[in-house]
Parts: C-alpha cells; sequence; structure tokens
C-alpha cells in the first residue's frame, strides 16, 4: 500500500509549546504522534511513559515527538484544559501535547482522530521525514520493535536530500 | 503507641454504593482505605491496581475496601465528580470511593485528609475491627506484607467477641 | 480434607546450615518449604526471589523457610553439589537448603517429592506450628495471598500452648 | 576510535547448531553476540530472554544471535556440556550457543572472553555487516535502544555492496 501524507493535525490548543506545531514545518525529521486520553489506563500504564523514553532516547533533530488528547468519552471529565495540564505536569511529560478539535455532534469522533481513522487510544502513529504516515497501530507496541521502527526512518534520505 | 479510633470520614459523596458508608456501621469488620488522587501516577499505576487485588482476594465480610479521594492540588482538573465517575470507571474500581470534604479555604488540605494527618497520596489506612487505626502509610507497600497486615487484623477477635 | 502430618524430609546433605535440619524440631514454628530445581526458569525467576522476599519478612522465630533441591530431570546438569552451591551463592540464597535423596532408579523422582507427591516444581509448602501440611501448591502464588496464608499460620497457637 | 575487526571465536564446541560458527562467513550481516554464564543471575533473568526476543523479531537475513558461555567462576558448576544443554533446552535458546575456550591456568579468563577484553556477564557485542565491533557493553541494555542499534547497523550496506 502506498504511503499517504500525514493529513493536518486539526487541534484547538497545544501545551508545553510556546507555537502551534505543524506537520508541515516537522518535514525533514521523523515525527511519532502518540493519540491518548488521560483517564485510558492503557495510555497512562504504558504508552506515555514509552513515549517519555522514546523522546529522551533520540534526538530532538532526528525526532520529534507530539502528543495528541483525542478525546472520544468522558467529554466532561476529560474535556478540560485544565485537567490535561494537570495530568501532563503530573506525569512528567513536557514534549508538545494538541488537544483534537471535536467532532461536528457530541458522539462524532474529534476531527484528527476521524481523519487518521483511528480506533481508540492509545494509538502510535510515525511519519517519515517526507511527511507520509509509515505505521499506525491502536494497542501497545514493543519497544524493541518500536526503536528498530523509529531508527529505520531516521536512516532514510529526507525530500531534499 | 495506643492505637486511636479511626475519625468519622467526611464525606460530600459516595460513589459505587447505594448508600452513605459510616465507619460506625463497619465494626466488626477491617477496613482498608486507600486515600488517593485521580492524576497521581502512584495511585493509578501502584495503589489502585492493589486495591483491586485486595479486594478479590479476601471475603467481604471480612475486609472493607473504601477509597477517599482527596484532591489537595489542581481541584479545578482532578475535582468534578464526572471526572471521578469516568476514572473509576475506566480503572475498573467497584469498591465504595468517598470524595473528601474540601477544607475551609482553597489552600487547606480536604477535611478527612486533615483529621487523619495525611501527608500525601497513596495513603494506606488499616482499620480493625474495634474500628481503631493500626496502620497508616503514605507510599507504596509491598503486597507481601499487606496480605499479611490484613490477615493479621482479620484474625483478632472483635469487640463484641 | 484433615491435614497431615508432614514426612520427613530425606536428604542427601544441607546446605547454607551448621547441621542437618529436621522438622520434628521445628516444631512450634511455621514452615515454608520451596522445592525447587536451579534449571527450572520459573523457580529461578520467580519462586527463589520470592522466598527471599519471605525470609526477609517474617521473624525467623515465627517462620522458617526451607529450600528443598528435587532434581527429577537433568540429573546430569543439576545433580551436583558444587553447582548448587554456586547457583546458591549467585541467587544471594542464604536460607538452608537440602538436596533431595534420589529416587530408587534414575527415572524415578527423589524421595521427598514422593512422600509429598509433588507434581514438579516450583511447588510451595506450609506447615502449621504442629508440623501439618496445610497447603502444597504446584506453580506460582501471588505476593498477597501469600503474605495471608503465612500469616493465618503464625496466629494459630502452637500445639503446646 | 577506529572500529576493530572481531577477532575468532575461540570455541570448544558450539551446541544448537549442525556445523561450528566462523565469524568470516557471516559476513553481509549483523551479529548480535551474547556473552553469558548460566549461573549468573542478570544473563538468565534479563540478558537471555532479550536475545530470545531480538532473535523472534529481525530476519535471519539480517541479524544473526549469537550466544558465548565465558565461564570464568563456578567452573566446577558451569563447565559441563550436560548443564549448558539442559539450561539452554530449559530456557528455551534455540540459536547457536558456542563454549569459550578455557585459559591457560584455572585462574585465566576463557580465550575469547580474554581476546574481546569483557569485563564480566552479561556482555552484549553488535558487529556490522563487515565484521568490525559497534558496540561492546558489560551490563543490561534497554530493549528501545536495542532495537535503534540494531536496526542501525541492518541499515548500512554491507562490504560487498
Amino acid at each position: 500500500m502506498k504511503p499517504r501524507l500525514a493529513p493536518a493535525l486539526k487541534v484547538t490548543r497545544w501545551l508545553n509549546t510556546s507555537s502551534p506545531i505543524e506537520l508541515e514545518a516537522l518535514k525533514d525529521r521523523v515525527v511519532m504522534i502518540l493519540a491518548f486520553q488521560m483517564l485510558c489506563p492503557g495510555c497512562a500504564v504504558q504508552a506515555l511513559p514509552q513515549a517519555r523514553r522514546v523522546r529522551a532516547l533520540f534526538a530532538p533533530d532526528d525526532l520529534m515527538v507530539l502528543g495528541l488528547h483525542t478525546v472520544f468519552e468522558h467529554h466532561e471529565a476529560q474535556g478540560g484544559e485544565a485537567a490535561l495540564t494537570a495530568f501532563l505536569h503530573e506525569n512528567r511529560i513536557d514534549f508538545p501535547v494538541g488537544i483534537d478539535m471535536p467532532g461536528e455532534t457530541p458522539a462524532s469522533l474529534p476531527l484528527t482522530m476521524q481523519s487518521y481513522r483511528m480506533q481508540g487510544t492509545p494509538t502510535l502513529i510515525l511519519l517519515d521525514r517526507k511527511g507520509e504516515i509509515r505505521k499506525q497501530r491502536f494497542g501497545h507496541t514493543e519497544d524493541l520493535l518500536l526503536g528498530a521502527e523509529i531508527m529505520s526512518l531516521i536512516q532514510e534520505p529526507s525530500q531534499s536530500a
């Protein structure tokens, strides 16, 4: 299957960054996007600590780690920016996290979740240096595999090379 | 040090139970109280899963497991009942959880936390069959020790015996 | 089922102790026997570290922890005393370990294993203060349960009480 | 520091392979060598299970996983081939394992251990497709890092390319 260009992130607000993140501006770097919800146990116990390990291991010039808060359930509990800010602080997450834009109706998935056709949280997405989606996986990914996948993309030549 | 009678729980609302819990009515049973905050990583990753294991292991007639949501930071994020309800649902916690009553000022600790002189979350408290505080510990307790401590209290004669 | 008195341990040699262990002499104490083989992964990874935790937690006057090396396979690899001594040293096991007496033929189970009707390794056995077998379990036991089971036996009155 | 060509493995006997392994013949593939001792707890609990995960993840044409039994202590317990064979069987290790050739005197390190200047077990060594040593690490390596390091070497062009 031919990789497709990653859709733009539709985000109401970015935390942990002084200016909004545009995927377009990240080309030439590999990007890992972790879509999560703060009340999803698999996210809190496994996926977010893994994302912190990834961020600590790879050079920022090679890999950008982004969080995406894709609230599709318990909106009243997870929907507030204050709650997310506190959650990121307590869990020592300091990479940029965008709040996915709510869908058309209360029952709709948020917009980025829709455009990437995500099935739930956690979802891990890897973009290559050209901005194309190379991996998208719902659920847990083992560290050994993730390390290998990221390195494989880092070593690919960028578009401009 | 002589054990002291456990102070009454000052709770604004109980979840996972059809009627409010009174410690007085639990005499003749051992009681484990886990004071937690939903955004405290040590609570979500270690203490609450342990409380679920404890509840699954011991007979309800011997041991009552209670949660106490002692919000003393990030009130705007953790203070809502809807958020706590969603959190308990996602983490499959089905034992009764009380919401500790807010303190006199926004900077005060909640009232039960004050009366038990708790230092933070998670805090684990064990009451014997007479309703006296026999253990109170801030931080993590190993399973082997906790199993032994609970069984030791279960085997003590109750007040009425 | 009525508990039965624990059969005597038939041991060719005791390590980590200056004099042989007799169960008869341990009455009035609770005894935990861990039957293991040094090349059994479940023993090395789970059961022996757990036995070390048990020994560290309970008072020696209340609980005696014993190991029993029940070699029923790979005799040429596990049968030597030098190998077992090195294994205990490397794994920092300092409680007494007896070498179960070989069976009548090379295909027979060792004698203590036979008399306790063990099914494999690891097997965990708990004796009460009267020397009766109260628990015998093949495979892994959770720490929470084991802590409770041991404490329950410790609190029973001894024969002489 | 300029990488040096990996010294030949000096091995008395290979297990899990029908013919002896020569590093020279493995050129064009990445090679991971895990030096271990069967009675070293860090090897049994962490390094060997990790080596099994590595072998399961990468294609054999890209990566060859080798074990090296470098007995430098407890020779009487670990030195026998029967013991090692049983250990590999119980721990389900099916990649080739060589027995490092004993040193000149009983107190000497085995010969391959000497020529690689290893400091102990476990030691992890990565060779690139040209047969040069690119990583050598005593102790534990995190999965995320190891996955990245192996993939990085896999993607390098081979000598003949």
